[in-house]
């Protein structure tokens, strides 16, 4: 009896390691998946020629295209509009300016064939004079009443599932996980933790220039209407740089302002991982890369066998897109 | 005897929590250690009005003068007039320059009465062309050589030990320590994670221009002889809100350069801690304040009873000043 008793205590005592589920449930079984979880068992096997220290596990991943969906248009695009539109009458210089009468005239066209400094000026100039905390609460509220055009769904809810997995895989791995992206840091970190479990203090993005200034015998930071950082292209190797001081070991993106990025993070030493989402899935998602005016894929896609990187192919590696259809 | 047995194996496997050790030996027991503890025992109780939730426990410290000595000159200074005397010979367009040429001749005197604008130019110049992974040996390679002129030691031995216990109480209790610092960024992340426990990602700090760029087939990051912001006075919290995106909880300085980030600090709402180290052992490290051209600290002196500051009295609240003395 007493035996039995002790063997049970002992059973329950004991901690059993927790059976390790498999990762990336939602990816099927092909190139891309193998050759992610190939580069994670390489880096975390302490003691083999491939081994990274965890503080050095830094992984980055560009987010419109990457982590959501970027189309019909950025959603930070979308919330600009709406922005612009709210505050027209209180600003009846914008109509002298093309941009902002591109804007005010929802010429969706006109504003994604333009750059990303462009549409950052738009969300400047739309939210010049705001705290970073009123600013914050304007994107939360926004979100949470926005819908898809397509899928009439919070945006928020067309976060990649595939990719939540691996973000979820990398971190359980050790890893440090970053978004860089074009978009504008303070319009992601109000909701990149619940949708991606990342921080804000990991979020590297365009900036647009802020000052410190005392309202009200209260000290303050408050938005200017200038850009201050485009995280695009050559920018996203100097904003990791500049946030984090590393070079990452793995990087992860869908189109050309990737580019430089990909080849920063693989032109280092030991093991490197660059993997491009490609969208070729037009009945779940989208089909688009070369000729696209959002998330143009074109030199990556044909520097990628070049430079070793993966291709992650929508249609066929991912059994599901959203969380949603899990 | 089995019930003995079943005993002591149930004693050697239920976990036992380690008898804690005091916090922050090397203080006191006076009314800065008293503060500091009550604040912390405040936002980390569980239910109590004053909980703060572990992500939003950040507390930011400047750098010299705050966590290292900065007398008789900044440590970044004495590194920079170094560089520049090594490169004299390929720069005689620098003997054209007041600003250089005063740190040709060691002019200590003028460079500390210039900017910290001034000083970073002076970086700038002397680590122009340089990859931050070249510039990161050159730090560290000096570092391992130079010796402080008064206690003839390596400067990163003259880290205070008061605050390197600060740190590892504040991260045990849950909070993510930051430096905040006019000094270099890329200067101080070579050695914050081993002497303070602070990891490159975590420095926040004045910044050079760095380009993106492809040599002989290889991308890299190149430093160009531009600052590119300056982390002092009211820039301290505009950086901090670029890189940590959340305004902290405590903040903690020891001149007027850190006036702005305590004041923003401690205008957030809910429990705040905002802590000045006051120099005043001229025995055992420096006594200066009001008129020192080196951490001058006169305007928030006066306002901390205001604002609730604590004045951390290096002679009187701390037992050592550094590890060696311990």
């Amino acid at each position: 009896m007493r035996t039995i008793a002790l063997a049970a205590i002992l059973a329950a005592l004991i901690p059993t390691p927790a059976v390790a589920a498999e990762p990336l449930p939602s990816w099927n079984d092909g190139p891309a998946r193998r050759a992610v979880v190939a580069f994670v068992e390489k880096v975390t096997m302490e003691g083999g020629p491939g081994f990274v220290p965890a503080p050095d596990r830094i992984a980055v991943f560009d987010n419109d295209g990457t982590l959501w969906s970027e189309q019909p248009a950025y959603v930070q695009v979308a919330f600009t509009l709406d922005r612009i539109k709210a505050q027209a009458e209180a600003h009846p210089e914008w109509r002298g300016n093309p941009l902002f009468r591109a804007a005010l005239e929802g010429d969706l066209k006109a504003i994604l064939a333009g750059t990303p400094r462009d549409r950052l000026e738009l969300l400047a100039g739309a939210s010049a004079g705001m705290t970073p905390e009123a600013f914050e609460r304007t994107v939360s509220d926004w979100l949470a009443k926005a819908r898809h055009p397509r899928f009439g769904r919070p945006y928020t809810e067309l976060a990649y599932q595939p990719m939540r997995e691996l973000l979820t895989y990398l971190r359980a791995e050790g890893f440090k996980t970053y978004i860089v992206s074009a978009g504008g840091v303070e319009f992601m970190r109000p909701w990149t933790e619940r949708v991606y479990g990342i921080p804000p203090e990991r979020v590297i993005g365009s900036a647009i220039k802020v000052r410190y200034e005392v309202r009200d015998g209260r000290p303050v930071l408050v938005r200017l209407p200038e850009v201050e950082f485009i995280d695009d292209r050559a920018g996203k190797p100097v904003g990791i740089q500049r946030a984090i001081g590393r070079r990452p070991i793995a990087a992860f993106g869908n189109s050309d302002g990737d580019y430089e990025m990909l080849r920063w993070t693989t032109a280092g030493p030991g093991p490197r991982l660059g993997l491009i989402v490609h969208h070729t899935d037009a009945v779940r998602e989208w089909a688009y890369d070369r000729e696209s005016p959002v998330g143009r894929l074109n030199k990556a896609l044909d520097d990628a066998p070049k430079y070793g990187w993966v291709i992650a192919d929508m249609k066929d590696d991912w059994k599901v897109i959203y969380p949603v259809q899990k």
